[in-house]
């Protein structure tokens, strides 16, 4: 078979002729880019043949590069099929960056209330007069110390095979592991000779489209004792959700169910290396993810949820044994996966609500999850309204000139002095800037606003005489980082069409929010605390968010991060059994509104393309400043300059 | 691999060098009987050599046959090992014989409320206003027509990844199937196109040690629809219960497992064919035994059984994927296995139990089940006491010098005119009697008691001059039938030896009737009715039975036989789920007398050694009838003979 060498790795794979070059890298433990999900529409996964013969289904010329990149060997790597021995250069570029990850402190006040129990027994061995069965005697003497419900103990065939040789091994000092299991009731899920009390584990898991986080507790000690993440490695069938689905529905789903299975292995792995532990001592996995996640984990198939009337398949919690879906822990460990509530408004959504705890208190909560989409939850203990939306990739530095994520070189602070139009600005890891990621958009654009370098259109001052502010080669556009100080060729901008998707992309989520707000029949003033979760809302400035109307004016302090909401609700359903019921309950009360078929969302929208809004009353804080602002810098001078 | 022909059948197997003929016989389908177990201590699987080469560990000859045999090629199947290509001849006395199965008919008065239910629906397809997830579709259809439970389904994983396929192939119109699974919900278990609700059976197994029996239940229409029985193929491990324990101990489990799947899969399929149906649209199998065989079954070690002090694994009912171990019907289909109370008192007795109804009344009933062993039930719906003991073959025909099994040719029922001591007789089939069975050979004793040819110490009166009453060989002994009439070389008679063989047994039985009703503190008056499960009470004389005193006396009507009450006793478990919380306090409520440490025991044993019983008190009416047969028969005449 053909030997693909990649450089500059120096990686290789040996793979069918016929296979495509992504196959090959995939099989080489690269993660090239694959947005489109390898179907030749994103042009990410660009790579350059240095030596050796490949085939293509279709001519690649023009469409993603020009004929001197074409001469340089340029093809696509999800198009081009392996003919023969290979050399392949593959460029930074196409390979997925390595992403900052954020997970903060757990702050957990529930009660500790495990599902997972051992139980150190020692029995008295049986005699003439007492030949009461083995499992009588396990179960009686389980009670003891167990309580008195070992009655109604389920005991699978598995497990009671092997009662009577471990008894007898163990010489009647055993430990029994008890589990809340499918459909629920306890199980008896573990015999072990001797006292291995102490070896109790559980797992919580982020499942994210992109990163897959696991968090080991110690069900003894009652801590975390590791914690580690990596790639859904489904990143290499298309980076966004919806190109896994259609790699799935073009290559059968069976590959992105092992992928997200491998992915979550790898995590745990890691986290039980950290933490000096066994994985086979980790007796249950609690999983939190979106909707299409967690339907491709299971083996269900996402295919109904992307073409109308998108329909997921189940929206209940499922509890199964680990194995079954190829998690290897503790045998006969029990695998717990958050309920839903539609499509679009997923576990980690519901992980969401019950981290902020929004869904047990009486004052109005707003709960926003900004990706590529986003999620939005108002309500508390009585009602709950969601909806969900794509935000486009403005505020992740996507659709942006500069825009980058939040990776090493990216810009994530901006303040500019509204005097001289100078920015002070910081980057991630302190490296000299490359773009800007969505905490620096947000900053700049509502630095921009109060400048007065931009009005409430978003539209560009161009009469303004500062060298930042120039016309451009196609949009105006403000400079923000000049060429010499920057890590690129050319100076680093933010442009009016930059701004116009910003704006866009802003107004989506605000008109998301206020929409919510009017089907419930609230007012901002009624909104006691903003939650955001997630890692956008680590970085980002407050005062920018609600300066640009990123979302609704409350008092600063009532915003709040709490982080990886998901893999904290997880954490939380994992330690204490009865919040399972909990996000039931949450995930049946809160009612899902179709943005799309809700008549007041347009208008909603049309009004939030404004900075803030168009009605300055919702945002009296933003209003004053503005005034303010406007009062005290009409105009800018070239005396400021540079 | 050497190839082994049997003759006459011709049936061939091929096996590897070093398997025993035994092996090969298996292979072959031939049911050679090993009593032993195949440790070469029985000497029944006796066959012979015609040609091609054996091996051996030890010498054979003179164990179990003369030199002249030798000569012929005799050799025991279970200690020749193959070493080339062999015929081999099977003797018809070394096969397991075909046995009279009886089964009577099924008169259940339960409610007809089986576990297992199909439900047609047809479901409106999702729309853009009303995009709810397949499953929650699915359920609320569902709720439509199953009650507001339907929440409370549970789904598991399996099921749940066919459902978006199977709904949208049905066209939203489909039949789903509910079933109580482990541990005890409801599950969706199957989802099938279309309107298949007509199409729902489940099964009743009986699995006793010598005979499965399989009753196929239509649910929809509440009526058994096939019935078929066929051996357990475990008698090829060894016969009785203990050979085929030391048969595991020797050879692993997994054997004896797999027969025993096999078998009930085997009458399975059979009555699947007499009904016309399709095994695969079996949604439940309901399984009543003893607890070996249970143990068994399930793949769980019976060994602690066997040896002191004498401990099953469990006792309590189990509930599992029939699939899970090897009997195959529908997918996911549910198994259901009777719960026992002690080594001795398995499922199939707490089934004899539930089908009897004797724990739901208030009249006291004493239940009798005999076979080798025999277990007895004394109790009413407040209490009730068990025990088991071995009676002996004598009572099944077995270490009786003209006994047999109730096979073609035995004698089953015998008068004896007390002048000329003449018998009259008839015989399995109406053929030429070749021995007596056990209803035979009860009948005979009580003739010959009340004929006084043997007094109530079961001594034949030697003094009588009638050729019928003879010396014999060794042993006095009674001419049942003559040689001429017979289908056998030799007169067929009852020896002294057999005659105390007889008492022996029904002295065990008597012996535990009357301990238990020591132990519960009642007298044979305050019995209300006396029950015989299995196939021993079919053919036997009540009278006679009281006369020699195997059971206490009671009038005749209050003895009832209730046939195969294990398999009647699974018919009602299987179509009415609320009959299994019956049956599981029916096992728990059952006390365990263990005949060896009850003190009184012994004393009723020997009490139990006479005919009937040396108090005559206890059988008053046996007491008249001696009376007046002593009374016209003091002596016996010749002119009575022949």
């Amino acid at each position: 078979m053909p030997i693909v060498t990649f450089l500059p790795s120096y990686r290789k794979a040996e793979v069918e002729f016929g296979a495509t070059i992504l196959d090959a890298a995939q099989r080489a433990g690269l993660n090239i880019n694959v947005v489109c999900g390898g179907q030749g529409k994103c042009g990410k996964c660009i790579v350059y043949r240095k030596s050796g013969r490949v085939a293509f289904e279709r001519q690649q010329y023009s469409r993603f590069f020009s004929h001197g990149e074409l001469e340089k060997g340029a093809l696509l790597a999800c198009e081009a099929f392996v003919n023969g021995d290979l050399e392949i250069v593959v460029p930074e570029s196409s390979l997925i960056q390595e992403q900052k990850i954020l997970i903060e402190g757990l702050d957990l006040t529930t009660a500790f209330r495990p599902s997972v129990m051992k139980y150190h027994v020692t029995l008295s061995p049986p005699t003439l007069e007492d030949p009461s069965p083995d499992l009588t005697r396990l179960l009686d003497g389980l009670e003891k110390v167990h309580g008195p419900t070992t009655d109604l103990i389920f005991v699978p065939l598995g497990a009671l095979r092997s009662v009577p040789q471990i008894l007898r091994d163990g010489n009647w000092d055993v430990t029994a592991t008890v589990a809340l299991m499918p459909p629920g009731r306890f199980w008896l899920i573990d015999l072990e000779e001797g006292d291995t009390s102490q070896r109790l584990y559980a797992a919580a898991i982020d499942l994210g489209s992109t990163t897959v986080v696991a968090c080991i507790w110690d069900l003894v000690k009652g801590k975390v004792v590791g914690i580690a993440s990596n790639y859904n490695r489904q990143i290499s069938c298309g980076e966004d959700i919806l190109s896994r689905v259609n790699f799935a529905r073009k290559n059968g789903l069976s590959k992105l169910q092992t992928l997200a299975t491998e992915s979550i292995n790898a995590a745990l792995t890691a986290a039980a290396n950290n933490a000096g532990i066994d994985r086979d001592d980790i007796y249950e996995v609690m999983v939190a993810g979106n909707t299409v996640m967690t339907h491709m984990l299971l083996g269900i198939d996402p295919a109904y949820m992307i073409a109308e009337p998108y329909v997921p398949v189940m929206r209940r919690s499922i509890n199964t044994e680990a194995a079954s879906i190829g998690i290897f822990v503790a045998k006969n460990a029990g695998l717990f996966v958050f309920p839903g509530v539609s499509d679009y408004i997923g576990g980690d959504i519901v992980a969401d609500v019950l981290a902020c705890r929004m869904g047990e208190r009486e004052e109005i909560s707003l709960m926003i999850d900004i990706g590529t989409n986003f999620e939005v939850v108002l309500g508390n203990n009585e009602w709950m309204f969601s909806c969900a939306g794509a935000a486009g990739p403005a505020l992740e530095g996507g659709e942006v000139l500069f825009g980058m994520r939040a990776n090493p070189g990216a810009i994530e602070k901006v303040t500019i002095d509204p005097d001289t139009l100078k920015p002070t600005y910081s980057t991630i890891n302190q490296v000299k800037p490359k773009g800007i990621c969505g905490s620096g958009l947000i900053d700049l654009l509502a630095e921009l606003l109060t400048a007065c370098v931009i009005d409430r259109n978003g539209l560009i001052d161009t009469t303004i005489e500062n060298p930042r502010v120039r016309k451009g080669e196609y949009f105006a556009e403000y400079v923000v980082v000049w060429k010499e100080e920057a890590g690129t060729e050319k100076d680093i901008v933010i442009t009016q069409n930059d701004i116009k998707n910003l704006i866009m992309s802003k107004a989506s989520v605000l008109g998301a929010c206020t929409t919510l707000m009017k089907v419930a029949g609230i007012t901002h003033e009624e909104i006691d605390t903003i939650y955001f979760s997630g890692g956008f809302g680590n970085y980002l400035n407050k005062q920018s968010a609600i300066t640009i109307g990123l979302i609704p004016e409350v008092p600063l302090d009532q915003i709040k991060n709490i982080g990886n909401g998901a893999l904290m609700g997880a954490n939380i359903a994992l330690i204490n059994r009865d919040q399972r019921r909990t996000l039931e309950l949450i995930a049946r009360n809160i009612a899902y509104i179709e943005l799309n078929a809700e008549p007041s969302f347009m208008d909603e929208y049309t009004q939030s393309s404004f900075l803030p809004h168009t009605d300055l009353s919702l945002f009296p804080n933003v209003s004053t400043l503005l005034d303010r602002c406007r009062l005290n810098h009409p105009h800018h001078s070239l005396n400021g300059g540079v």
